[in-house]
């Protein structure tokens, strides 16, 4: 690993190849044992070499949050690809292509959309109920019991097959117990029953559940009530999740290795090459009430060592980070050395690096390219 | 312009050409009037075409904010960069390649990375005191009587040329009036003086005084008490400087356009492709004191027309937008249209697209890449 740090120069994904694959795994086996498919949504690590560790998990589905995402995956050999974000009418092109290239599920959470599509889409694909179960950001209002027939009544004779319910319940990133993510994850599971109820009491019948956030993916046990769950972050996890209580610092698997460049005694701070463009300018405000950016780490041999929560990043500009650090670890950040940024969001971080390397192999890998034409 | 919001399907930053030729113009008048060089920073474009348009107004000096920056630009041409970052010693082989290219602007704040350079430093170049005049964020407290001298000291004799001393005032950022910005400005002319003083009195003499913050330089007119001025936002401008005051609506020349992809009339919100990834997760509370992501406009057959600010992005993840839509321009938001969001920092967005169509011409321009090897 020490080659791996001596390599670097600029703001660098560090990944860790063991504990992501022990994150992937874990959930695995709790699908498993419930016996729900695990279509895991690639919109953290959007990397095919990454996507190939859950094929060795016997993963064969997956979700994507964008037909570009769906497309890279498409030609990386996933077969069987939900995009978890509402239809865009401007993109019918590609949504055609891809749907006759892979068993594609679509989200649709109004009659409008579900008739554009039964207009335009030229191979059958899968739609999937998009449910508002209490996030408020799409979907349609589960106890609205008039909303879900009318789409269904929009597809009936069509390429497209109403496949089943879906929500995604990102309130869960607002709950900061164990129990507060379970009992939603439990409210939800009604909500979304409820919606599949109503379906089949207007005819439409054997119809899935599908739901999955990161939180209550990792803190739920038992998913035999759904029939697929979708988590995305937990391969990474991130300081989010760890204030959330999804993940122990231990099972973070991404952190940004960034140069110290200067260093200020008078105030305890530190100044890093990375910033806004490498972290992304999602911040948590942490248990001491602080604007927290991320926590730190220092190299070790093996791995890292994470720093004790007096120490942060406590402000970003474009390419700078200003990090408090205790005094006691002061002197250990020296100007020309490494320190490590534990993401608060490791998605947004990932997307905006591009490119890895993973240890302790020190091999380098790729995501999907952030620039795509046509 | 109508054709180009018809081609677009996805995210895509749209750059009006003729407010960034009014930005830039206005901005070299002041800087010609005032007898000063205009050393514009460059990374909110990161352009080599939207670079071309400041040669026409006759610039030949610019600032970047990463050596990968300077060294896109060196390779477009230009042969007087000032890396407006602290010097990071892990880049070193980068410096000299630059050193020997061009002239390179180095800022240092501290002896030990004034001796690093002194030592690793293969052709000649300017080095810049980087001073703290209040931000706190790099530089030497421009209290500190003694460092400029110890630094000057430590570069005597070495390819190295103390050429000035330099701040960021990035503190202009938090004013919100006309009078205060300018206030901030006479303060950090003052503050950058007395330490070129001290220096003098050290026997450093003939050292030129660099500032430029986006800010200043829009509501300062008279630069004649400094050398040269670095201002980097203001070719396209953002809500976050029209909230400073230092732009009116009608100088923002960059927005994203986006897909709406969903209309919620119960909650008067729609929903657009347009999310962190593209816009970044940068917001401010605004007047109203809400947190607000980004103002919208609508396409018009000539560019864009800005809706009245009860209109804004109340939310972002990954790839979704949640708009809150006054309810007089409700209906005006349908789905499979375009919505333009004006991006709260800019710098920020156009970092995240990486590529970018002019209005009215068309034309796509490209920025430095993202990912950058070795």
């Amino acid at each position: 690993v020490k080659q791996v740090w001596d390599s670097i120069t600029r703001p660098t994904l560090v990944v860790d190849e063991g504990r992501v694959r022990r994150n992937i795994a874990r959930m695995a086996t709790k699908a498993r044992a419930s016996g729900v498919r695990f279509r895991p949504h690639f919109k953290t690590h959007q990397s095919a070499a990454i996507g190939a560790w859950f094929r060795e998990e016997g993963v064969t589905a997956i979700t994507a949050s964008s037909l570009s995402m769906a497309a890279y995956f498409a030609a990386d050999g996933w077969q069987d690809i939900t995009v978890a974000f509402p239809v865009n009418w401007r993109e019918i092109e590609t949504i055609n292509r891809l749907a006759a290239q892979v068993r594609l599920g679509l989200l649709v959470d109004s009659v409008e959309t579900a008739r554009f599509l039964v207009e335009r889409v030229t191979s059958p694909a899968d739609v999937w109920l998009d449910v508002d179960t209490g996030y408020h950001r799409t979907g349609v209002d589960w106890e609205d019991d008039e909303a879900g027939a009318g789409i269904a009544a929009a597809l009936r004779g069509s390429l497209l097959t109403l496949r089943g319910v879906l929500t995604h319940a990102g309130h869960s990133y607002k709950e900061h117990t164990a129990e507060a993510v379970r009992a939603l994850y439990d409210e939800t599971v009604v909500r979304l029953s409820h919606v599949r109820g109503r379906l089949a009491a207007a005819g439409y019948d054997g119809l899935e559940l599908s739901l999955g956030d990161t939180p209550c993916c990792s803190l739920v046990e038992d998913f035999s009530a759904v029939d697929e769950i979708r988590p995305g972050n937990f391969p990474y996890y991130d300081v989010m999740q760890a204030e959330i209580g999804s993940c122990g610092l231990d099972d973070i698997a991404a952190v940004v290795a960034c140069p110290v460049v200067s260093t200020y005694p008078a105030r305890n701070q530190v100044v890093i090459y990375g910033g806004g463009v490498h972290l992304s300018k999602e911040f948590i405000t942490d248990r001491q009430g602080r604007k927290n950016f991320g926590w730190l780490a220092l190299p070790t041999d093996s791995g890292w060592e994470v720093l004790l929560d007096r120490s942060y990043v406590t402000s970003l500009s474009q390419e700078h980070g200003v990090l408090q650090v205790d005094a006691a670890d002061f002197d250990r950040l020296r100007v020309g050395d490494l320190v490590l940024v534990l993401p608060v969001h490791s998605c947004m971080s990932a997307d905006l690096l591009k490119v890895g390397v993973l240890v302790p192999s020190g091999e380098g890998f790729e995501m999907m390219p952030g620039v795509i034409s046509g």
